[in-house]
């Protein structure tokens, strides 16, 4: 099995911190984004996607997609759960995961993707060209800022995101809040709970990963 | 439990298909979305995310989000399987889905909600209001075409879209396509393997849901 990575990039550190919380060592290969090697003949033959991380399996079997990938690692390496223990859990980590992903990771992808010049004619991810459409930055921060502030409430009762138990959809919020300092924004002072949060899963040794 | 629905829009659909699928019924109450009973106070007060589909679970716990819902009754009725059945298949089922959802179901919805009048100041979902821009609705159908096109080549070799199996992958795709009716595209001519898989889909009971 091997794991197409590339260090800087937000979104294959949310499969490392993963697999760096249940304890399992995938061999990776780098990937240089940010020389376009993506779009290398060689690696858009291997994922037409022109994506990472993108996990191949022994059968020569390939799987994109974030979630995907960390299924595969769950169902095969269940412990510590990641993604819930029982329905209900599952229910609530599947609800989070999803608005972690859509209202703070893509979001700030969002304002990321159509403000900084390494991202021209890349406004999404993928094989085909999209335009920067500058209105999208400020909405982008906007749609972060309001589900921080949101995150804020829920944390004031909650001690991860999903409820008692560290989740994927903590990952994700990690990543979103360090992916923010992209654009040079830090964590909004008059956030305790998300402080609070940010500074216990910050410190576990998977987000060095 | 209960489930807080709306019959013409795309993603309750996509959980009735589901439950369909899994010979399972649920007491709904339909939010009329069309006359906005969704930002009312009595609907904000249940969900805050004033968005339909929302399961109540019978201790009052709120699921949002249709993968969420969904994952509930998966594993609550776990036959058959929806997102596959072992730690491969469920793997290429979330990166299907996860596809599905976002440069499918979403591209489309990305045009739809930046075109029509009925999404003024309301071009994503959610409490929060955003404008409409118009750029966003030539992009959403592009990417929605190049999904398509990407699939007919997919279902040229495989049966369904994530596999052999019939997965919920499909019923996101089902929605999608019949969402982009919403725009006047029809299903492209020339994609016969598409066309095949959507006769067949359309074709099952559960399409009526």
């Amino acid at each position: 099995m091997k794991l197409y990575d590339c260090k800087p990039a937000p979104n294959p550190r949310r499969v490392r911190i993963f697999l760096a919380e249940k304890g399992v060592t995938l061999e990776t290969v780098e990937v240089d984004l940010r020389n376009g090697e993506q779009f290398s003949p060689a690696y858009r033959a291997l994922n037409p996607q022109c994506v990472v991380p993108y996990l191949v399996l022994d059968d020569g079997t390939g799987i994109g997609e974030v979630e995907a990938i960390c299924r595969y690692i769950e169902e095969t390496h269940p412990s510590p759960p990641l993604f819930g223990a029982d329905a209900k859990e599952k229910a609530l980590v599947a609800m989070w995961e999803h608005r972690s992903e859509h209202e703070g990771l893509y979001a700030v992808g969002e304002a990321a993707r159509n403000l900084m010049k390494g991202f021209k004619d890349h406004a999404l991810p993928g094989p085909h060209e999209h335009a920067q459409i500058p209105a999208l930055v400020e909405r982008g921060k906007t749609r972060a800022l309001q589900f921080l502030a949101e995150l804020d409430a829920r944390l004031a009762a909650s001690e991860y995101i999903a409820g008692p138990r560290f989740s994927i959809a903590d990952i994700t919020m990690l990543v979103a809040v360090d992916f923010l300092g992209w654009l040079k924004v830090s964590l909004p002072e008059d956030r305790p709970h998300l402080k609070r949060w940010y500074d216990a899963v910050a410190a576990r040794p998977s987000a060095k990963a």
